[in-house]
């Protein structure tokens, strides 16, 4: 049994592969050179980068870096909520250009009716319901926050309801922050969509730290054009790095982020750890995908 | 006993004022034409208006809104703290240029020392630990952060421990965020000044959502232009609007709000109702300065 980091490129009988962030050129040519794989261990979130490289899943397992990300991925969206909410983004414009915005200081309304002010009262629908999203919560409930979420398997998870995606037909005129934090593949390809937006009010915003495929750029540009929705904050994109000619940079209401929110796999060793004594005794791995 | 809101003029024996953000001219001219006032209640957290506005106070009571902006001005101050680890106003300034900021995003180090790029074990503390500070301590706890206070009278609130000014030459140079929530008095003036920013690490960030005065900002722009702290996140100022040739604008790491933390007071008629009853009944009101 020989383990293979990916600096170490003299080995090509290296039956598990751990592997975070390599360039996919760079995976393709270890899918090629790696025979005798039995196992990769991804530190990453989801898998698309591994499944995209061609490695014979018939016969190799895959296990993901899932919850490795949870707390840094769920810290990032609180910021971008508060950003949108307490307008830090919008300050920050006027910052720039010496000015002091009065309309955004001093005495405001409190959680006014049809805008997105605070995150107290407001409802926040989290949109792939898994661990980032139960790390979350918690955070948002204390500030005030009002938590639903939707997911395969519907529910209740940690006190939160959790629906099936059929109640988003319900739940989206109802919503104040939709937060996405779905995973890139084909069943979630533009799971936003225009009829979806067209859902939302006004005032609300959409936040998406999952993965850029599941938003419909095009319709989401369309609908902050026509002040459709309140804004969006996006840390993913379809095309990453988002491409220069994109209309996001400078759609109204728009925050781009460069895919920051994860990226920093916490206590990666103790999981692979884990799962290594695991695979060594044929138990089954934890984030099998 | 007549109650004059300060939208009715034509009353001049009112005995009881509530006052929330009256021009400087229009409390002065109360000042004048009310003299059987008794009671002053205001709407704001700190009282400064009102004692600048020359009412007498040797024989009239004034009260605060000390309270009704914990809530608000605690979660922005925590969107702040988010904004500055997560340099999400860093990350605005590339997106206004059209610029993908690659070295803010994707793979990065978990918690590296000497850098405030998450709030987890981060250690915040709190300069003025008083009601504020005891809404925002929990999220930061929630978050992960190492929460310290500062206030007049030492010991622990809430679980957390708070210290006297004299501690803070030992808890300077450990801090990452010094967050400063201190009413704006001749004791507070300049309270961080050169000395004591000299003792924060290169890294530090400092966050004003207290009193402008608080903050010698010569000082301030001094230290943040020779990368002697790591940023400085503030909401208020010597002098407000921001003077247009105040360097602040333009100081590196270095953001510019338009005293928006407070500014929503919440159910004020809560606080007013109470006090009255008290005042009527010759009770001792709550919020007396």
């Amino acid at each position: 049994m020989k383990l293979l980091y990916p600096n170490s490129l003299n080995n090509t009988d290296a039956e598990i592969l751990v592997t975070w962030v390599n360039p996919a050129a760079r995976l393709r040519e270890e899918a090629r050179r790696l025979p005798k794989l039995r196992w990769i261990q991804s530190l990453a979130a989801g898998p698309n980068d591994v499944l995209e490289a061609g490695f014979d899943v018939s016969r190799i397992l895959i296990t993901t870096g899932s919850g490795l990300h949870d707390h840094t991925v769920a810290e990032h969206t609180l910021g971008l909520l508060l950003n949108a909410a307490r307008c830090l983004f919008e300050m920050r414009d006027y910052q720039l250009r010496g000015q002091w915005p009065s309309h955004l200081g001093g005495a405001q309304p409190d959680r006014p009716e049809g805008k997105l002010t605070t995150l107290q009262d407001a409802r926040v629908l989290i949109w792939g319901f898994g661990n980032i999203a139960k790390m979350l919560t918690p955070w948002l409930n204390a500030l005030g926050a009002k938590v639903k979420g939707i997911a395969r398997s519907p529910g209740v998870r940690n006190g939160t309801p959790v629906y099936g995606e059929e109640a988003l037909v319900e739940l989206l005129p109802n919503t104040d922050a939709l937060v996405m934090i779905l995973p890139g593949s084909e069943a979630t390809k533009h799971a936003l969509n225009k009829e979806r937006l067209d859902l939302l009010r006004k005032h609300a915003w959409v936040i998406n730290v999952g993965r850029g495929s599941s938003v419909d750029e095009q319709a989401l540009v369309h609908a902050l054009d026509n002040d459709e929705i309140g804004g969006a904050a996006l840390d993913v994109f379809e095309t990453e790095p988002l491409q220069e000619n994109s209309p996001l940079w400078k759609t109204k209401n728009t925050i781009v982020n460069p895919h920051a929110a994860g990226g920093r796999p916490q206590t990666p060793t103790t999981l692979v750890a884990y799962n290594l004594t695991r695979f060594l005794t044929g138990q089954e791995l934890k984030n099998v995908i």
